[in-house]
């Protein structure tokens, strides 16, 4: 049987397999300088933090060495975000019981010290972010570790840091909405029917057209990220066709449109769907 | 820097990857009950046997233990050529200094233990293998551990039993001649341009048309199989024409011909070009 570390690398594959999953890197589509084997490059090299985290090691540690590992390739970030929910997951997952109740004990536990590893994690990537509020300059992430200080003299908790970006960003709401994307996607998985990477394709458009990406929000503005959302659920309510799907990925792609959020949300749902026994 | 044990993953990883791969599951290719998410669920199941050969575990073991994981899977046997090249390999790796005379040391110290290992791991998954000749009946692999009393009673090791198959399989001859193909086709991949996997495909062309593939020979006999290796040999020759290797990929697949030995060789250079530096 795999272990929920193994379980989570194998998510991460999946996820990047999954096809058609417009606007992303996936089985049938690469970009010029971010490829499909940079994202199996990633996957392996995050496995020792995966591992750390089931272990038991703290999440902010664990994330910063998964971080670390997956970097190690030549197409830059290609699993941030997926790690940021992954990890925690793994965490629950690796100490039994892996419920949305056990996550949320997990996650609001989370420490100052937790905090300092997540900035840290920033310094092995460059992780496309958007400026944060004015009163919020000093804990901008791009900082890396040089914004440690404000974080440790502040007491800010990684959750606390999470939930200064969850109107932002969708990885960060995952965290402080007991990662109900997350466990709903899995859910959507498991009650499908095919092959789990034409599933876990399905729930990548069922998610886009639930909610805007925050990620084409922050690189292409709020209208975009709800036109887009509004093309996914035209494509979800006609029932998915791969050639209409894949046809708007070209779209997305040549304007440069990026869902990157929420493959993440697939990934997370597809480890947790794996640790629940959907079979590949 | 990723581990050996790494390494040999993301090898297996590149290998499915790399396309096209005439007649074997790739990107861009599924076999209707044989598919690419087999492959990557095979190479996460094979981790931990993986990292015990890294730490020392001896060769036999490490090798049911990563066909064990590798069979956790629905598509049957996705890697077990692969492994029994990777396992020594990982080895010698990770006990530094990854050569041909270490391998061979590697490979000819093998115990008695580890061929009845050997003959346990076709316990956990269906390998296509031909009749023995009739004075190996006993020997056959497909009885599993049943034939280890005979095993044991002729006190042969590992290695000896692949010298009795070296002829007949291309995995086996590596055993006995230093992994003269897997090395040399880590130096292909090294020193030529593109992204590693584009490398791997050309490889694969390059190997099948240096060497009928021992498992076409198997399936359809050899005249098959050497006529498979002609034409290999002159899409080589004529510089690998992406769309012509795709469409004789084709063809293959309509015949049911599939050269995995080859496959197998690529994994076990792709490992090797990962130890020695190659980018991803």
């Amino acid at each position: 049987m795999r272990t929920p570390a193994q379980n989570a690398e194998l998510a991460l594959l999946l996820e990047v397999a999954s096809t058609p999953k417009p606007g992303n890197v996936d089985r049938e589509r690469d970009f010029p300088d971010l490829r499909f084997e940079h994202f199996l490059a990633g996957a392996v090299g995050a496995q020792p933090g995966l591992r750390a985290a089931a272990n038991g090691e703290p999440v902010g540690r664990a994330f910063e060495r998964a971080v670390a590992g997956m970097s190690e390739q030549g197409g830059g970030n290609t699993q941030f975000g997926a790690l940021l929910l992954l990890v925690p997951l793994v965490r629950v997952a690796g100490a039994g019981g892996l419920t949305p109740a056990a996550t949320r004990n997990e996650v609001e536990h989370t420490t100052v010290s937790d905090a300092t590893k997540f900035y840290r994690a920033f310094d092995h990537v460059d992780v496309f972010v958007d400026d944060p509020p004015a009163d919020l300059a000093d804990l901008d992430v791009r900082l890396g570790k040089a914004a440690i200080p404000t974080v440790e003299a502040r007491g800010l908790t990684l959750f606390e840091v999470m939930e200064a970006s969850a109107d932002e960003d969708g990885v960060a709401a995952e965290w402080v909405s007991d990662f109900r994307r997350s466990f709903a996607t899995a859910e959507y998985i498991l009650g499908n029917d095919g092959a789990v990477t034409d599933r876990a394709a399905r729930a990548f458009v069922d998610l886009l057209a639930d909610e805007p990406d925050t990620l084409v929000a922050k690189q292409h503005g709020r209208e975009t990220a709800n036109a887009v959302s509004g093309r996914a659920s035209e494509l979800a309510n006609s029932g998915f066709d791969v050639d209409e799907v894949a046809a708007w990925g070209d779209d997305l792609v040549a304007r440069g449109i990026n869902p990157g959020t929420t493959a993440d949300i697939v990934a997370a749902g597809l480890f947790i769907a794996l640790e629940r026994g959907v079979e590949v």
